[in-house]
């Protein structure tokens, strides 16, 4: 322990910084680090720099250290941990006291835990795998503007996942094309279409144009369906002021959800809108652009569970969660572990599903997990046996690749999912018996027979990069 | 070429987005990844899917397509180069129709060019190593709210560089004692000082309170030195009407800058506040905490030099780019391109400095290269050298963890800082002398004596993780 007088110079981490027999406090914020160091420095110096440089640290003490209590404030490294199978990289498991963070700032919890410790040339690479976060800074966030059931209450959608689709192709078209191949799709049986993450407002369709032609779809398609229907209108912006905008015209012309690209628009932008859509009785729907920028790589960067969370604290009612069977990255039991930290109330520890802590979300809603890229109709089985109702399935190629068109690609979808509800609700194991479920019930629809024969070649596979 | 009727299935992206003969237009946006594929798939094939997967494209040809012009608005692979010294990665060069993305949207050319392109599973590993914008791209853009010029006329300083320092600790400060930290860092000679990135609005100090303080601390320290002295405030806050907020009060306080965390709050709050500051004549000085997640890694990521010709056309009038000589990673010539890109009208190719492209910034104004980090008065020469007078040198333990305190750490900088800029312009090499144009300033200053002595042993040396 330091005593308390001034002695200039450097000092090792570890002195202050790697607390062994620390107990975590349930007030404290606790994050795993996945950490590669450089050689021959020792690993409890390593895991003592990562929590000095994410909370109090700096490489030189410095007089004014004297007017606070810095045992009060500082990180500690309290744990270490061998990664299985890895024996260059180790766990280390940090302690943050709760009053190093703003309430309510996902923006300001990045800042510190992911800030400048990443740049540290004593690390060779680094990556955040979990966060705890403790449920005394859970209720400082708003989370999701309605949540599962509110979305479900609003939307009258029961006992099933919601279906839906990405319009294509992503950009060029003009606003009139654009809402009538969302008026396709919603009357031939979607719940709900999806512009395109990178769709915002460009000179071949204005965001103004857009929303209005999908007003109008989205209208049509509900007097004739008699089911309600949507739209996420992307309302991503290059300012907050245009992002405002844009979400009280989606407001106007009659959609119950608008979108934004959480990380790509930010953080703060992203609270701020959740913000404006709990007030204004809007949904909001979540893509996830960007993240394998950031969560791709198995030893440096951010585990998606860790951007997952952030983004239930920062508000949204659906989020990209991949599909564990299409054609980007996933892997079934790391994707159902964080699937359950969108929508669940308390998630043990389990390294199985890679929930490196017991979480305790309290009473926040929860959010949709959306499965979308890649996915045709072979894949609904799976789907609805992965992930359950509480999910949003989209298919974009796989709706509008039909070669019939959207409506019948939309209709061989809902055929599809219901058949695989139905038989699951019967007690069939339907990824065993997808075959037969989805053959069974072409007989009857021959939008589904087209579909089943488009499909049936096409496989995506890879291993995946980053395993558990 | 595809015939212009529908065909339903799946085709490979070559056909579509490989085209070797293609001559980039000046108005095209080029992008070059590095490029890491899965065994076996062509690098032409690959080269290709990223194209198509962050332009128009989709793994299904849909209906739809036939409603506009693909040819017109894809993405296009037009070169592919070794990368040397490694045979499992290449280089891809892209070409994008300017009219894909959204005029004045930082947020929206991210979503497209590293959006879902990176969980692609034929790929191992992606890196967008540089964008060149079109200048008809950036004339959409509002960039700087000030610029190079107008900082130095509104701070009164000319032909050195800015001198400044992070306020120590990070956290745990009351906002009373946080002022007077600021005030004797500037009485003593600092021009500005800084709130550390993630100094937002804690429980142990608001951001009003802080807000107050430091707003004494600058007039006082302006009327006792004659000087023009400034102390970033922090804006960073957890959606954008508490940004703005915080931004008013820091106009009111009089301090001519504030600050903000651009990637952990966001491109679309940080283009928000850059036209608020130019609207209301303020500075905007930007940390990029965060940064290192996703520029570390040498396969995978975004290089940090796209971070900072987006942070440019965002807005901000002084930017981070690491100190070359600290303990933070970085390396020489490749921070050099990048400063280039940050403060230049025109940046030629250059591979040696990491510059992909010939990049014309036209008359959008420069931003001050902030050089921060693990420094101090031993670094003073080098960086004098490497970053010129258009930098903002800061050093915080290296100021504050002098045995007298902040005033005298901050005399003994400026005095060294003074020297380094005289002996330049007499002629000197001032890193080969460095030793004795210190040692000979130290004669007249006790202060810069002591701080010599004090920091004299410490070195950071490690291998950089990232090398051109
Ligand atoms: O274009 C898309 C889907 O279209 P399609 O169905 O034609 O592939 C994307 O928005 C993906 O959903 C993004 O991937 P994640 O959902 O994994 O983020
Ligand atoms: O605390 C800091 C500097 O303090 P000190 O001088 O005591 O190290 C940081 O804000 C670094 O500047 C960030 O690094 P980059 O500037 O490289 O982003």
């Amino acid at each position: 322990m330091a005593a308390n007088t001034y002695q200039a110079g450097v000092k090792e981490y570890r002195d202050k910084y790697w607390t062994p027999d620390y107990v975590p406090l349930d007030t404290d914020l606790l994050a795993c680090f996945k950490v590669t160091g450089q050689p021959d420095v020792p690993r409890e110096e390593v895991a003592a720099a990562v929590a000095a440089e994410s909370s109090t640290g700096t490489w030189s003490t410095v007089w004014s250290e004297l007017l606070t209590d810095l045992e009060f404030y500082k990180g500690r490294a309290y744990r270490i941990e061998d990664v299985p199978g890895d024996s260059e990289s180790f766990y280390a498991f940090i302690a943050y006291p709760l009053d190093l963070f703003e309430e309510g700032s996902i923006t300001n919890v990045l800042t510190s835990l992911v800030g400048n410790v990443f740049g540290f040339k004593a690390l060779k690479h680094l990556r955040l795998e979990d966060i705890r976060f403790p449920i005394a800074y859970i209720k400082t966030c708003m989370g999701p503007p309605g949540g599962i059931q509110v979305e479900r209450d609003r939307l009258n959608k029961y006992g099933r996942p919601l279906l839906g689709a990405t319009i294509k192709p992503k950009l060029g078209l003009s606003a009139k094309n654009y809402g009538r191949a969302v008026y396709e799709c919603l009357r031939g049986g979607l719940d709900l279409t999806k512009d395109d993450e990178n769709v915002n407002s460009q000179p071949f369709m204005r965001w103004r144009d857009r929303f209005e032609f999908v007003g109008e779809a989205i209208q049509k398609a509900q007097q004739e369906t008699g089911e309600r229907k949507g739209h996420y209108l992307n309302v991503t912006a290059p300012d907050p002021e245009q992002m405002y905008e844009r979400a009280e015209f989606a407001k106007e012309v009659g959609s119950p959800i608008i979108m934004h690209d959480f990380l790509t628009g930010g953080f703060t932008a992203n609270t701020g809108l959740a913000k404006w859509c709990r007030k204004n009785g809007m949904l909001l729907h979540i893509h996830r652009a960007m993240h394998a920028v950031i969560d791709r790589h198995p030893k440096h960067g951010i585990h998606y569970r860790v951007l997952a969370k952030c983004l239930r604290l920062s508000g949204g009612d659906q989020l990209h969660t991949g599909t564990v069977v299409g054609k980007l990255e996933g892997d079934r039991n790391s994707t159902l572990g964080f699937v359950d930290q969108l929508r669940e109330s308390f998630i043990p520890e389990d390294r199985s599903r890679g929930n490196f802590f017991d979480q305790d979300w309290g009473s926040i809603p929860g959010v949709f997990a959306v499965a979308s890229g890649g996915i045709h109709v072979w894949h609904m089985p799976a789907l609805v046996a992965i992930f359950g109702d509480d999910s949003c399935l989209q298919f974009g190629g796989g709706t509008q690749g039909h070669p019939w068109g959207n409506a019948a690609g939309a209709a061989a979808n809902r055929v599809a999912l219901e058949a695989c509800v139905k038989a699951r609700n019967q007690g069939r194991e339907i990824e065993k018996e997808a075959r037969d479920i989805l053959t069974d019930a072409s007989k009857t629809s021959p939008e589904l027979a087209i579909a089943l024969e488009t499909w049936k070649e096409i496989k995506f596979e890879f291993e995946t990069v980053d395993k558990l």
